[in-house]
């Protein structure tokens, strides 16, 4: 079977979908405020909120913008790996500079999404810090010229 | 100059790191019990907050997990791309499916991140909506096979 | 979901393994003689048979070898298309020299395993047949040097 | 010379080929019946089919379907290598997920054909069991969407 | 059969092989002298050339050396071709400064060894006269930078 | 400078041209025969032809056919080299299969031409004592489909 | 040949070596100064000077630093050409962003070197500039993370 | 921040870019004749030229024509690196015949502009000094066919 988790996959109803969808808005709209829009209660749209959460569909989290707090250059890593991917992918996904590492099918083994102050930074990270890691065989780095969508949300509508 | 934006890069004290830091591990952490953490009052917590929203540093989200809402099969498409990018980056940006679209310096014009629920519906995506965009070349498709780490927040620490 | 079938995904219990695995050695073994292997009376065994066929699990049917038959030049050909991928594909599977057809994400749109008599006939193939085929960009070919495995079995030991 | 075995090719005869197109529509077809069709008595369909299994040019056998028994994940898995090709070749044909392994020439050395469970089963077959085979020097993973062809018989009509 | 022609292969005998080996030396030898060579007479050795030449097997030909003719920049191209190959390499033979086409399967569908006087020539042979062919959409050179052996004799010894 | 030989490099006159096209023609064509068509005695031919052997402009040689003499596998193969280059050249050049090995500047380091009697030839050629070699990273092949092009002469007419 | 001028290669002396080099660390320096050093009156080493200039050996100009005045995305750009290529590296060479074209053998038709102001600029280049030309086919960019070497004087020391 | 500096970026006036493009045409012109064209005095343009040389945004300096030197090959050489960049980006820059080294992200990560004398020069280069360099895993040579455009000076027009 090619499901990946014990429990089974959820299916959302209307009103979970609405909820979600008010919260990507705004991630701390108060429960009373959505529930008008949704036809629930404060308490009952809390209560779904929770289990939202607690069964993993959603989280409510703070995300930063790279750009405003200074860290002009992203990019996307593509790593080639000698023997086993999971060690190095350990050992990538440990550094600070990186928001992102996925285990691919491809030409690359992993891709790395790395996010930097300045080219030094980039290539101190890529040459010092990446490179070295063992198993490392080679990397070719995509630079972002421009991000032009970024969404945090699937399956809702 | 190399400065993307007209207003300038935010220097964060580290009163304000804290208050990130708290709304990373919970969005909806009540402005008391951040106050109480970094020695505010609820009153000052909240306007930093607000300032920090409205400057774009910090966004606080509802971000809903593909897996867990029965989208099994996400990947990176590498797309080749003949003529102008940005068009075919905004056309690329209005499919549902595509999560994520930046333009790349490299062997690949755009990277996409895409969410299907099967191998039938990436497929059917891929063949009918993206391959027929005018001036998509070429498209090759990085399967993900686990994702290591996701991060949703730079800078900070 | 990305589950692929309506109907549910079979559990083969030890005793109808164990069948599988006599007609791989001989798909003609009597049904009385498998009976006597598995514990099982002819007629039992009989309606197991069927029942593995009917639900799609199993068939029976003659394999034949192509460098027996003077089909000397076996390869895999890669193929990059432009536009949807599924016509291509189902032009290509016409082809009777044509014995495999895969849809795949990564470098190439579509693999094929052909099957030829001589260099030239795998040329005429190619060159007037394949990628005359509209949607059909580039084809890339790999020369079969020796076929070191195959089994038509999976999933049963 | 180019002729790879030391018993001549066969050519088939027009009965031959009629007892084989009926095998290959089912393989357990009784040789009254084929003898019917072809105009042969049961006796003499049995020694042509015992002639043609000896000689290899045919094999009856069942040939059971992946995803019928949750095997959801198939790719071609194109292999680099280090140094002599057999030896890897022998390592990676050992493996009970691989149902074929083909030396070629080309841009890759070995084409792998693996059949898994999941994406866990894949990541872990290619990452501890191919790619620490001594000799593998990378991998690149071709994951299928949709198998559109697969036949077992050439060369007969 | 994956034989390429009507008539047999040739089996050489000891006496032939010394024959051909002479003129590979010098191909004016005097049939006299080879003849005392070999342990034949004059008028044999000359009937067994003929029959050499005349099957194909051996032709005796004048072969110049381009660096000392001038021609200073030898180079391999490989052509990549839209659409059908063989009126593609049809069109480059047709040119003086090419010695060599072959259709090839894998990343090039054709090699052309092209023999120029300068990178001036070689310039403006791909630019103007080989890239402009109907069906050639790449070509990619790689640049003599020593030649390090070349025969024109096989299977002899 | 960027000449390759110490002596000069050689302007044929109209007569040398017309001997060397003669020789081409037939490398056995008598003197004689020569003088006519050129307009030279017998002895004047023979003192030209004599000068541009001497000079290494020309060579008079025996050129087998690899086809006819049952060799029915050709293949370049590109070369991928770690270190120095020369050292993998001239252990390649000593293979007898190989009958042609040129340094490039370009994707691969050696383009090798080889001539197997059969698939199984060029397996073990490859696998056993070309990639065996030290300093031998990685090779391609590129099978011959079919030779469209090949002349031995350049720069007369 | 393969000589590109008309006038033979200069064989500079040691004085005038020594009067390069002079000019090299400083292309003001005074006449009568170098004069010192290389054992020449101002007069003799104005006229060598001119002559170097003259025959185009050496110019004496400014270059300007990019960083310093505010151009911090520098980047080589690989292009690939569909038919002729002269036309289009033309094309190319008018546009002011672009210091550098050459046109190459190889994997990429044309190195063209590009300096811009931000990655916003070097996209606007690519996308509206570059891409647009009749004749590119493909634009892969290698972004440059730090310049380590950068002289403008050969094959005088 | 992504500034290099940590001196301001300058911002030349018009009169600034007038002195520099008048040495761009010629770097010895005197500073008398250029004060008539942008109209200072013979002391005020000196002392702006020695401030723009302190300050690093121009230099003056002698270029030398390779061709005209006899060195009549140029190549750019993609030098893919295993581990650090930097170290190997020092060694290559330390060799005479490199005139440019640059550390980049893409498939190369390191380009380096060569020129030699001849074909010889270049590959004792690449294979001697190159890629005996530590760290140094591969080397793919573009050799130029026609340099089409030089400049040395941006962001003042």
């Amino acid at each position: 079977m090619n499901r990946k988790n014990d429990h089974p996959v959820i299916q959302l109803d209307e009103v979970s979908k609405a909820i979600i969808e008010q919260l990507q808005q705004d991630g701390r709209r108060s429960y009373a405020a959505i529930g008008k829009v949704v036809g629930l209660s404060e308490a009952a749209v809390r209560q779904r909120v929770q289990r939202l959460i607690d069964s993993g569909v959603m989280q409510i989290v703070a995300v930063t913008d790279p750009l405003e707090l200074g860290f002009a250059r992203q990019a996307m890593v593509g790593v080639k790996v000698t023997g086993p991917l999971e060690p190095v992918a350990d050992k990538v996904a440990e550094l600070a500079e990186v928001d992102y590492v996925v285990v691919t099918a491809g030409a690359y083994d992993l891709l790395v999404e790395v996010v930097c102050e300045s080219d030094e930074h980039l290539l101190e990270l890529l040459s010092c810090r990446i490179r070295t890691i063992e198993g490392v065989a080679a990397t070719e780095t995509f630079m972002y010229l421009r991000l032009r969508k970024q969404t945090y949300s699937w399956g809702v509508r």
